[in-house]
């Protein structure tokens, strides 16, 4: 999947989809994108900077969504500018996909919309690139009707993501089977931060289990996928929304070497068949 | 939840919810409508003719999506007056929320979309009657939060409906704790004929398991609750959707008897408890 | 299944199985199996005493076992011949069935062992009716070989008991679509009780939730099943084990009216079909 | 845990537990125990031969159990004798306990049968090392009241073991996550071949997925644990049991040197956290 000239997701280099959870200001992702972006080049990743403009599907509508549509947008396009990194960012109905094509670079499916299929056509109709996250209640392999979808739009610009299946109410478990399933129909990056969320898990709100993170990602990695997403922030307890998952910033650095020698024995490996 | 004046989900008399899954045509939609209106008047049910407009989230975009919007609105509205019944059918986007309100009685929040803030409030909003599906990956408690979303709006009209919960992949299990836990927040429906669907279960499509949908019928019913949601048709096999789990509507008589049975049951010990 | 001359599962009259959970006095069994005994004969059922001799796998090892396996089973025979009632009770290793069948008339086999080959063999070969419970990992098709073990050794008496699959960590759903795949191979028993338990979800034991034993009764026996499992116990949370599911013995006698009637329900539809 | 003089689970080691599913002959133990010891050696694992002595709870009884348990033994403490490796086995009845551990390094306690007490008191009695199976229904966290049942006996020489969970039915997933739980109570093993069966999925007998376990394998290991167990055949095919799931014996070289890999990098990074 080609994100900008030269950024490929699914080439020799895995690409990183990071940034805070939502666009809570510009200073704070210039912050968290200006670091990431730093240690991603240290590390051998290419950087593609994320945010939300909306939470569109919290728990309850007591919680934080959205700074404004056009007031994240502008902010996106200023982090993408100022920092020269391509952009990725959610979108919920097919009439945000143009709009919201023509300041990032990819277009994000959520989980939950992983089978709307004019969601699916809108955005790729843009023409722009289509990372398509798999339902909590999708089997792996049915995520190929998805990229279908995408691709009958003649853009081939598409890649899977993973981030648990339900297994059980409030908690999700990430099947590693799925990782090389998906890979059979696009590139698969592997969500981090969302893969240990606990759905509803503290009433009106998810929570989630931060200190699986490290274990996941390295597992995940090793079985051989081309990229990775993980949200972070410099004060995880103070985020608008998702902190109980997100990686606090002043460890992505170190987090980011770990990745980098997992996923290079995954890509090692990748092809190990026992046949 | 009142859907017309005399015809309220949660009072003495079960509300039917049931026609084809798709508007496929108007004679089909008279045929079916008027003969499950005859045997829900026989046996006591209030009746709310069901048909979708669009099948939004077929598995593959193959699949039969609709004859067009507003050709089966037309159809929904032709139906709805010709047979003197009120209608239900899905929306999918927050911009279809009003237009379709002007034609149907009770907006219909599909199960995956069932935590989307924009449309449920979108639906909220009409001040019609909202019925919102359980999401296959939502615990039954969390679903306070969909309801506490739609009457933010001021709509007190809203009702929640089970359709079964992710077993693993390919599987769906209608866990009946669900349904006096869901009661709770608003009055409930079952969805008999989804809740033996089995998700992607036959490749490009959804399988189905019609032949436990008596059981499962039964069980709901007897643990006493609101309504019933049913998608029947002539011909099963040559349905456009969801065949494999359709009742065929020559049963439908006996099967809304030996329903009307067990709602009885259900209703008489609903508050039977064992502290 | 036979349990003693006229008293038969899968005939004309529901059987019931009940008591506390475990042995844990004379005076105790005698003064629950008397009063069980008084209702089930009021409400129609053929009713067999439970209790176990032995809590065999108890999660950890502080919690109560037994009185002792030769006290328990002194007492078991005592309240047999007391109130004239058949018994019924566990059995863990295959050493055990010679000794235990002397003195019941039906050996049960717990779920975590509805696979062990060895100890189906043996309560086969013991003659007694054999009672087995379905695994909380055993899809319930699978347990036709479980049936197929024991008529191999040329005993016929055998049943099926549903009591929840594994949703997740720490809590069970009844698949209602099981009871009638079991019912292909064997009668079916659903156990109330052990069915709403929430295995070690209290740390070093389980929890329960004894407020839904009403509900999935009521939906269990209306899809038409052959007996009923249920643990009661004057003072639940004085009980040695499985307090938080008991059912209280002061509501036994409604519980049973209510179950009757749903019973009736589901014999009435048990063959309902909608093809 | 310490399996003999100088070969200890949890140490700067791997241990590797590897043979035949089950006791077929003399010579094919042979043929495989004297290859895989010498893979082992060159790829830095300690090597325990494995093998079992009955298939005590195969899903049909039509299916092979055993070659007679006193030959089974016989055999095993030959291949050990011969090969110079320590052994581990199952047991499940109680009193097997004493007389296979007069032949055997460490016991194995099957995972349907984890939480029967007597078994893990006979097994910790013997003082021998006891390996432990975590059921397919049990949450990792609760496996830490089987370890203190056989530590009660006096017997510290204790370990776990990951083999997969239930999701849905004939399906099983490895969440991840359970390794590092189940580690705070004792060393670790990740049952490789298990982890991709399918129970009962084949009918009377289980399936298996051999194509994943490379990557089950790969991902286990990187989280950071303490040894592994692999099922493995000249002709899978032609084994007597789990053929689906095992891996073949020319294979097992390569995947040693991947899996000693993908250990180092679990190793390196086992204690990275993210606070």
């Amino acid at each position: 999947m080609q994100i900008r000239e030269g950024i490929v997701l699914g080439s020799e280099k895995p690409v990183l989809f990071a940034g805070p959870c939502a666009v809570e200001s510009l200073d704070i992702c210039l912050e968290i994108g200006s670091k990431v972006k730093a240690w991603a080049e240290e590390h051998g990743f290419s950087y593609v900077f994320k945010a939300s403009f909306d939470k569109a599907n919290r728990t309850s509508s007591g919680s934080f969504r959205s700074i404004g549509m056009d007031k994240s947008l502008e902010v996106l396009q200023k982090v993408g500018k100022e920092l020269n990194v391509p952009l990725v960012t959610d979108i919920h109905e097919s009439y945000q996909a143009a709009e919201v094509a023509e300041v990032v670079d990819v277009l994000q499916i959520p989980a939950f919309l992983c089978r709307q299929t004019d969601l699916l056509l809108a955005a790729g109709n843009t023409g722009k690139a289509v990372k398509i996250k798999r339902g909590q209640f999708m089997a792996p392999e049915d995520m190929q009707f998805a990229v279908k979808k995408v691709r009958s739009t003649g853009n081939e610009n598409v890649c899977l993501t993973e981030r648990g299946f339900s297994l059980g109410y409030h908690n999700l478990v990430v099947d590693m089977r799925g990782l090389p399933i998906m890979r059979q129909f696009a590139p698969v990056v592997f969500d981090i931060t969302h893969s240990v969320q606990q759905p509803g898990g503290q009433g009106g709100s998810s929570g989630g289990q931060r200190e699986f993170a490290p274990f996941l990602a390295r597992a995940a990695a090793a079985t051989g996928i081309d990229g990775f997403f993980i949200e972070t922030h410099p004060e995880p307890a103070k985020a608008l929304s998702d902190g109980p998952n997100l990686i606090p910033l002043h460890r992505m650095g170190d987090f980011l070497k770990m990745l980098k020698e997992s996923w290079e024995l995954g890509r090692k490996y990748q092809d190990f068949a026992v046949e």
